[in-house]
């Protein structure tokens, strides 16, 4: 996956998730990677930028409304969505934007 | 400034800026450092979040597609785009994108 997503001409969507991790690793890493080799299989996924210092930021791209709403749905993304809530981040924020220029 | 941004109730916008540095700072931090305080007094600034690993993210947020483009043509942040492009960034892309729900 290239480290800056070729995401196509615009319009399209962008979930921006901004997070804070508690201590430790508790799986996540693990977790993490699966959960982006499993989201790149998903229709309309166009890419994903990532990257963390204290706080982290994770960009995913999608062609449309209804591929964001399948993958939140996703039943395997909703274990690692409630893992997260429980274990990984102390605060996180999602934001669901509609990317019109680059 | 908040770690994740206290963002108001969508719509509001979203710059995505994602970069590869070249080696060495050249400068940059310092400038970082002022343009981010520059920002912050622009008419229409919500906040910025900000990560950089390998990749480099930030996001900052805007009331309106006017406030973004008034803080584009800022003569001081004009100077820093600039010298971005020759001196700091390998790669860069710049999207815009109107926050619909968070």
């Amino acid at each position: 996956m290239p480290i800056i997503a070729k995401t196509p001409k615009p319009p399209y969507y962008a979930v921006i998730f901004t997070s804070l991790r508690t201590d430790g690793d508790h799986g996540y890493e693990q977790m993490a990677g699966r959960m982006l080799e499993l989201a790149s299989k998903q229709p309309g996924f166009l890419g994903l930028e990532s990257a963390r210092e204290e706080l982290g930021i994770t960009v995913s791209y999608w062609a449309d409304l209804e591929s964001i709403q399948k993958w939140k749905e996703n039943a395997m993304h909703r274990e690692a969505q409630k893992l997260g809530i429980e274990k990984w981040y102390s605060v996180f924020k999602t934001r669901i934007a509609r990317v019109e220029r680059d």
